[in-house]
């Protein structure tokens, strides 16, 4: 396989975009990362695209991507639509590094672009809902919700109860606190507040987060990932083509995709698994990481996920945010873009987004939220939720 | 790149199966093809699923081959889901190419999967009207639809028009006449009957398809691919583990994506310059295949895609049908299997049954309908429409 580099990024705000259509959206992605990659457009020999429910939100079902790169003067090229629910754009990522370390392309384009917003809000609960297996949707509905979730009867309480159902396990089984969680969103709302790109831009304290409305014990509002609309690009290039283009490539160093299996307590879940082969690809561990964007789809996420990387041990997720050791300035910040709780969360951009503050971070060119001296970084996006986990998860290693 | 082999591939008839999940139908195709190939579920290393309107019939619009590959107990492994709208399947067979061939996986399922049959007939009208960009459905509608066709008000007989109005074109053009048009029908239906995967299993003379309603002139019922469920498998591995496996492994010459773009009269459609890039990559040309399998959407596309894969020239597709080149039994038979007129067309199964199709036919295995001698065949799958042509095409060749 060749090596291969990042050499460009672009991204919309994340946010409510009720008057901009998806092609407005991703045209404002790939056009920023063309200009920062230096790449026309006729340059792209192929393009991976992810998006997750178009299908029942724009009625876009088939054919995404052409659709949009179509309008924005991009054709005559293999593109690949891809989803993965919540982690569409890392599989979409996946696919273009793919294209060019297999020597079939030299330049790809990934795109991740969502529109989450509609005037009827049903219709986005049920697109979100369509990331579990929607036969056996109701019985997964009773399985997670406990006696202490508030709110049901919609989809997006369903996967909040899963969380929930996740985050009271912990707190059962290692002593970690409401607090810790609100810690972390905290963390993310701060470093939100220091990111254009973010949908949250407002720094947030723990007694803000436990006083915000709660959606499930113990999650409350602040501590859930917003709904959203928007989109991210990268470019991608063989690393020799790369130096020419840049002085500051990126390099891909492993590229992973997983999916869930039937397991009990006793075997990894997807996680760690996928994890455990990203490290191998890359030759580094958790220790070599200087940053790192995962999937805070909700605040105790954020903390299981630690744990699941080894950042740390297991049941030591808490720790890890109250010696400060994940915030920017600790030794291994984590979502210094704001995650998914504050950045936002418009499902199929997500996993490119992570991708390109990664690559701003690696580059320097993180401005306020910048870490400084990060040349080893990861990325963790996880998708749907199936047999208790997520049904899909994709974890990307980067270096300069 | 590393050269690859299909070792088992599987289907189920095409047909309305209202009392049949997708699960089930994807189960038959999956066990089918592991039968053939003589692997177990554990030894699949990573899979790649083409659908392209789940979430518009079943609501499925996320995780759609997690969720069906982990009710037969294959997990734990990369699922790509992927829509290329009529070429979704073709599209997962070359990402499943993809991962073996770039050396990353050694043994990779491609699925395909469709069900169109909804009780409510609107829905899957809505979910075929999917493939062209829904934005632009209306002015699309009135583009494609002339005085002389019949019938509008519903996506099918927009993509029935569009087809009608290209039939027109030709007759205009090269004096093509209904009749031959109505001979690919004929073809295809008495291929059919000869294949037990096939929805339509009767013998059609000209007559009889000239004398089927008309949907849109030229074009009758019989010269239409019919509304249809169903799925179909293989299992792809690398030349080595192929020989391990099989002595008669079907190897992957030429794998190949590519999209449509703005293009005049003077520029190669997609299907051209797809068709040009697979003979190159394959080193073989029009005139050394034995067998090919088409996207025969309706009757008149067989024949302008015998033109487009050079199989003759341009205007010479009425001749093709009328010497009998393209019936089995003739130089180059194409679509034995019944092609989509007859054997059906459930939107993302159909690219992987036209591969299964081929493998069955270099195999020796296609019984009644075998190819006498066929050692190099060719698959052509086209998806949606934008700008006038197919939105996506996908050609492989394959050979013994």
């Amino acid at each position: 396989m060749r090596q291969v580099a990042v050499v460009g990024a672009g991204m919309t705000r994340f946010g409510k975009h009720m008057d901009r259509t998806m092609k407005d959206l991703a045209r404002e992605a790939i056009e920023n990362a063309m200009q920062a990659a230096g790449v026309e457009k006729d340059a792209i020999e192929a393009a991976a695209v992810g998006n997750a429910v178009a299908g029942l939100i724009t009625g876009q079902e088939c054919i995404r991507g052409q659709v949009v790169l179509r309008e924005i003067g991009i054709g005559g090229i293999p593109v690949i639509n891809t989803e993965n629910a919540c982690a569409s754009s890392s599989t979409a990522f996946h696919l273009a590094w793919l294209y060019v370390a297999s020597g079939m392309y030299d330049m790809v384009l990934a795109l991740g672009m969502e529109k989450l917003f509609h005037a009827d809000k049903k219709r986005t609960f049920q697109a979100i809902g369509s990331a579990i297996d929607v036969e056996q949707s109701e019985s997964f509905a009773r399985k997670m919700s406990g006696e202490q979730s508030a709110g049901a009867g919609n989809s997006r309480s369903v996967f909040m109860d899963f969380y929930a159902n996740l985050a009271r396990q912990h707190m059962d089984r290692y002593g970690t606190s409401r607090e810790q969680f609100a810690r972390i969103a905290a963390k993310n709302h701060t470093n939100g507040s220091l990111n254009p790109h973010a949908q949250y831009q407002t720094r947030r304290s723990v007694e803000d987060v436990l006083s915000a409305p709660l959606i499930a014990a113990p999650l409350t509002r602040m501590m859930c990932s917003p709904i959203g609309d928007g989109a991210a690009a990268v470019l991608i290039t063989t690393a020799e083509k790369a130096r020419q283009l840049t002085t500051r490539p990126v390099f891909v160093k492993a590229s992973t995709l997983g999916s869930s299996k039937e397991h009990d307590q006793d075997t990894p879940g997807i996680v760690p698994s996928v994890a455990h082969k990203a490290y191998e690809q890359a030759g580094v561990g958790p220790n070599d990481l200087h940053v790192v964007e995962v999937h805070d789809a909700t605040a105790p996420a954020e903390l299981l996920i630690y744990e699941e990387l080894n950042l740390c041990q297991p049941g030591e997720g808490g720790e890890l945010i109250d010696d400060g050791t994940t915030q920017i300035g600790g030794r291994c910040p984590v979502n210094p873009s704001g995650g998914l709780l504050a950045k936002g969360h418009p499902v199929g951009a997500t996993g490119v987004a992570q991708i390109c503050e990664i690559f701003w971070q690696l580059r320097g060119e993180a401005a306020q939220r910048q870490v400084s001296g990060a040349k080893v970084g990861l990325t963790e996006n996880g998708g749907g939720v199936l047999g208790g986990e997520n049904a899909a998860a994709s974890i990307h290693i980067f270096t300069v």
